[in-house]
């Protein structure tokens, strides 16, 4: 897992992967973390949104410590990634049960995870209460290019997951609008 | 293209797609169209949240009529799509440039567009300006059964595409998480 350049880390959830959410919960001083789809970019910087609110454990732990860890898992994961959205760190150690390796973050305290393909640090700078909404600005990104495995996985929300099959290239139509450096 | 149950809709947007956003624009009396990735589900009713800001010639029309068309398009018609987000409705009628046919939308005035997948008729029920989001609730769904072509396509970022490839399916394993009816 090496670092990456954050100015193209955004190009990790623009598609719209199932994602990880990472958190230290100060309850019991373990790391937790869900999965999650509900995601979206909000600038390339890069910003972030997702949804999630007091139904998910993990949300105490955004709210008190304003900051996670984005994981990008593959398709050989799947199951776990399902089986981390199926129970709760209220009474789980999900790292425990689903064999998760956290690795020390270089700036947050929630964990980086080894399985995962991306790894990206964030900081909640804003809480839309009324919306249930959390702002996230992505600090540092790594990424395991040694791994072989890089296809994500998508959910469509009926216990089905659509894989990453192959890449279409429109650079050339799309030359002046691409951000700096991507 | 045939109405579709609308406590599905959400399906279509949670695996991440590039979408088209169609608004009336009442500038110059025709629809506009614009592409665009930033967008996740909030509900399964189904809410959605979007990112635009006045730099997109369709957030003057979000703004005033409060509803607006939000289409999936399929790999067929790719270029059409990246190419919509690479010039202004200011100066610009897309649904002529790219041979998009107009459809009566039943419920606002923005149209569906017949060479897309589905179609999903929205309100604009909350800006969040301090952040450019839009709050929409889809109000009515359109799905063309008799479409071969059923694989959508995700952003990198890059200027670069990945298609939809074999779909996982993991319903026994989420059997108790599945909303209602889906």
């Amino acid at each position: 897992m090496k670092k990456f350049p954050l100015q193209k880390a955004f190009t990790f959830i623009e598609p719209g992967p199932v994602v990880l959410i990472g958190t230290f919960d100060n309850d019991n001083g373990r790391f937790n973390v869900m999965t999650l789809s509900w995601i979206m970019v909000m600038d390339f910087s890069p910003r972030f949104a997702l949804l999630t609110g007091m139904w998910n454990h993990s949300c105490k732990a955004l709210l008190k410590n304003k900051e996670c860890v984005i994981s990008i898992p593959t398709i050989d994961i799947s199951k776990k990634v399902v089986g981390i959205g199926a129970c709760s760190g209220a009474d789980t150690d999900k790292f425990a049960k689903f064999n998760l390796t956290a690795a020390k973050a270089e700036q947050v305290n929630a964990p980086l995870i080894k399985e995962c393909l991306a790894n990206i640090e964030c900081r909640v700078v804003d809480h839309i209460k009324k919306h249930d909404i959390f702002v996230l600005d992505g600090i540092q990104a790594w990424f395991d290019s040694a791994r072989k495995e890089k296809r994500t996985f998508h959910a469509v929300g009926d216990g089905t997951f659509i894989t990453d099959g192959p890449k279409i290239n429109h650079r050339k139509l799309m030359a002046d609008k691409l951000p700096a450096g991507v």
